[in-house]
Parts: structure tokens; C-alpha cells; sequence
């Protein structure tokens, strides 16, 4: 996570901060004990960070290296156990900065990524997964789907625009802090637009059938 | 997936399709919507290759490198969701199919982990891993326990086997084209061999107890 | 797994035959077949190793390529699977048994570590990792929520302890035979300590409000 367009580092820290909350949410409403709380929280915090820098082979990942990166997930963990009942109220807040963290998580992925010479294709898998992978990691950790794959407002796309236009920027030399700036910007607004708007995905498809339409097509899993 | 013996790429590319289209079914299954049918697709077809690529440490692994064997994932997935009534009721061709990408993802990786310099032991893993890779990360990503660890229909011996065959092969100098065309054969025939005939491998064992047998062995879990 | 201070092969192959019978054990009470019984054995007694040595960029991880480390795990799964209701009553002598495999692996795996240049976080990070990692990938292999996660017997803080001792013995150039021997043995008396007196992590808490505490502090998950 060190760009080339310097990412504050504070934002950084908040970011990893912020995404920690939720997986210590998903911890606490699982019961899980003191430790398992900090291990969620530095999963969906700093698990996107890591699956990046394992795909793009920047080992060790910052997810394990950076004491300041771990301290705040930590952080958020810790804060999470202590002040639960109260953060359950802030719900609304945590999502809006959660979708601040979604953007800058997603940006930076994908400019380490291409930096690191992954190609424009690696660029924008590795930043979208670095966007939506600690949510990934957090639900698998407490038996869960992955929440992105299945609900269906939407969470991976604006990640998966804004990987792909900072790909561009980063391909045509265009990559400045403000281009930077925008990047994060249009993932964060169509982020909030898709919670304020409820933008959903398209869901289960009935089916085409050649022939004709089917009556029912809701399918028995 | 740049075996010395080439491997025909549009063999390949059928091969991560057919592997995507199981990774579709299953998220239809689950009435994940269209961003989720797509990311299972990808899953299913490639996680294998990129588990492998990861364990060899050759990053960034194509599965999220080159974008045709994405869009041939992405393509088994959007006609998983389109045409799934249909699609369901060739269930039967698509396992042929299947039977076919576990034998060409087993043999290809096997060749590019030894070729990577993996050691013949560990090519032999990596090309099992990456025949059965896929389906692991689709059914863990449903919520659901790996089929190849419980389901006792032969899937991963025919890739062992296979892995093991080729590895041979690639030690002792002998692969070419009409050695890999059968170790291919040899996967294929094995899983197909084990669907037609119900070939499985032997369930949970009542237990051996050294004195005399147990009158009943089921466990309870 | 080849520490400057040489930790007896054998050890290793020990810990890796003691951690894969937990493996085994879990695959046998799913019902799994043989091969899923061997898989889950490989999991829990080498899956620890294969996380910290993808983290830290040595592959092929040796657990999927020294034959020695494997044929261990298989046999774990081996005995697991034919001696299951025998095994079953000697559970307290398999549990001190896998505190020796926890202490064992956490220490080689945080030298191993620091050794490839990971740095001291990143090495207790991995070393803890890798005494972990095995049941945490057992766990998630069998659709269960990780153990260390939320059973609140203390399990993951004697790694930790651990691997934060010899880190700072590796660090400081204290790292002697005896300085080893004296961190494993503070793991496994740790882990020993937890088990016998039933030390446990603070679980879930009612939550901290800053006015007034509440009456009912259980969270509805």
C-alpha cells in the first residue's frame, strides 16, 4: 500500500480501521470471545490487503507486516467488543464509512497492483478484490456466504468500476491526485447511491427457454 | 498454462467454460444474483489454476491475468444464468464435460509446476489441486462442504492418478504430445469409469479394534 | 521448516502426524470417505505451514513438497481412519499431544520467518499462523466456524506468546538450542496451563455505554 500517488497514510489507517469494525461486528454477533473479535477484525480489515499482495506476490503483505495497519485493525476491534450496543445504533454511519473504505481500499489495490506490474486485467482483479475481499474473509470466517455474492445491492460493482478506471488512469499516464481523488469519488457515490437508491443487481433470472416462457421460474436450490 | 507440450489454448479455454458453468449452476442454485452467478463461475473455472499458481509462486496466476480464460469463465457463467432450466436438464452432458476439464486442468497443471520447478511430489499436488481446486472454492463459497471430501463417487483419485502419471512422465523425459494426449485419456476414462459404474471410494469405516469387532461402527458425529 | 537451530526432523514430523489425527478425527465424524479422511488429515497437520510459507513467498511450501511431511499427515489420517473408536477414548492423550504440535510448529514457523527476512511483526504473525492455521483450515474444510475462533479455551494466546518470545529471541541473537527449547516449553505449558485449569478469553461482552451499564448486555445475533 505505498502508491505512487501518496495515499495519506492517515486515510490508510482509517480505512483498515473502519472496514476492522464491521468484521468485529460480525464477530460479537456471533458470540466469538475477545480474540476471535480482533482476528475478524483484522480479517476484514486487512484480508483484502493480504489475498492482493498474495495474488501480485508482494510477500510478505502489509497485512501482517505493518504493526500501524494491524494496531488499527486491532483497534477497531477492540472498540467494537467495548462499545457494541452503542455502534449497533451508529449502523447507518458505519456503512457510510465503510463505502469510504470500499473506495480507497479499491483505488489503492488496484494502483499496487499495476505497479507492481500485474497487467491491466491483474490490475483491476486484484483492486477489486482488495475492495471486497476482507468482507469476504470475514463471512467465510463466521459461516457465512459471502454477503457480496448474494445480496444484491450493490457493493462489487461501483468496486469493480473504479478498479477499472484506475486501471485506465494508471495505463495512460494519467494517474494524478486529483484523477486519484475522482476515482474514489465515483466509487464512494455509487456506493451511497446504491444504499440510498437500494440499486440491486439482477437476481435470480427465471430462465430463457427457446420454446417459451416458463410459468414458475424460481428454481427449488 | 504454457505447457512445453502445447496444449491447445482453445481446449484450455473450453475447459475453464465447462468448469464454469458447475460454479453457475451452484450459485443459481443458491439464487445468488448476477454478480454472484459470475464470480462463482470465475471461481469454479479458475480457482484452481490460481491456487496453483499461488502455491508455485507464479503470480500473478492467469486466472486473474488473462482475460480470455476470464471471459470464458465470465461467458460459463451468464449462460449458466440465462439458459439454467434448460442447462439443468443436460446435467448429464455437462458431467461428461466435466470428466474432460478435470482431466485437462490435471494434466496441464501438473506439467506447469514441474516445469516451475516444483519438484516432482509437489507437481503432483499442485496438478491435483488445481483438477479439484475449483470446485473446493465453489463449494466453499455456497456455504457448503467441498463435494470431492464427502462425496464418495471417484473425482480426486482419477486427478491423482493422473497428476502422478504426468509427473512421471515429465521426470523421465517422456512427454510428448501422444503421452500427455494420454494421461488426458487416462483421467477422462478413470472419472467416467467411476460415474458410469458408481465406482467409490470406501466410506467411514466401523473401526478396527484390536480385541474383537465392534457389534456397531457408525459414529456419531 | 529448516531453522538455523536445528529442530529435530523428527519433531517436525511428529507434530505434523499429531496435528493431522485432529484432522482426521473431524473428516471420520462427517462421515467422509477415505479420501476426504486423508485430505482433512493433510489439512490440519500441514495447512498451518502452507499459509505461513504463501505469506512469507517460500514456495513450493513444503507441505506440498517434502514426501516426508505428507506421508506423516497420511498416516495420521491412516490410523485415524481404521482407529477411530479407539482413538476417540484416548482423546486427552491426542490433546497434550497437539499442544506439543501447536508449541512445536509455532516456534519453527516464526523462525522460519524471520529467517526468509519477513521482519518481527510479520514473523508472529506467521508463527502464530502456523501454529493455528491447520485447525482453522480443518475447521472451515468441514462447514464448521473456527474453533480458536470462538471456543474460548485459550488456544491461539500460547502461539502468540509464543511466537512474540522467539521473535524477540531471534531478534536480539539469543536464539540458542536452549532458548528454544525454553519457548516451546513456554507454549506448551501455557496451552497445558489452559486445558487443565480451564483458562478462557473474556467472552462476549454486554457492551460498554457510556451513561449507565444495561441490564441485559447478550447481543441477538
Amino acid at each position: 500500500m505505498t502508491p505512487a500517488v501518496p495515499l495519506e497514510p492517515v486515510l490508510e489507517i482509517l480505512a483498515v480501521f473502519v472496514g476492522a469494525l464491521s468484521g468485529g461486528l460480525a464477530a460479537v454477533r456471533k458470540q466469538f470471545d475477545v480474540f476471535g473479535v480482533l482476528v475478524l477484525a483484522w480479517a476484514a480489515g486487512l484480508g483484502g490487503g493480504v489475498l492482493r499482495d498474495v495474488l501480485i506476490g508482494a510477500t510478505p503483505p502489509v497485512g501482517i507486516a505493518d504493526w500501524r495497519l494491524i494496531a488499527a485493525a486491532c483497534l477497531g476491534g477492540a472498540v467494537m467488543y467495548l462499545f457494541h450496543p452503542r455502534l449497533e445504533r451508529a449502523r447507518r454511519m458505519i456503512a457510510v464509512l465503510d463505502a469510504g473504505a470500499l473506495a480507497l481500499f479499491t483505488v489503492a489495490g488496484t494502483i499496487k497492483g499495476a505497479e507492481l506490474g500485474a497487467g491491466p486485467v491483474a490490475a483491476v482483479c486484484v483492486g477489486g478484490l482488495t475492495g471486497v475481499g476482507g468482507g469476504v474473509l470475514r463471512d467465510l470466517l463466521t459461516g457465512e456466504v459471502p454477503a457480496v455474492l448474494h445480496q444484491r445491492e450493490l457493493y462489487a460493482v461501483p468496486a469493480i468500476v473504479g478498479a477499472a478506471l484506475t486501471s485506465t488512469l494508471w495505463s495512460t499516464g494519467a494517474l494524478t491526485v486529483v484523477s486519484v481523488t475522482v476515482a474514489v469519488g465515483v466509487v464512494f457515490g455509487l456506493r451511497l447511491a446504491a444504499m440510498r437508491f437500494r440499486l440491486q443487481a439482477p437476481g435470480p433470472w427465471t430462465g430463457m427457454t427457446w420454446g417459451r416462457r416458463r410459468g414458475s421460474g424460481r428454481m427449488d436450490a
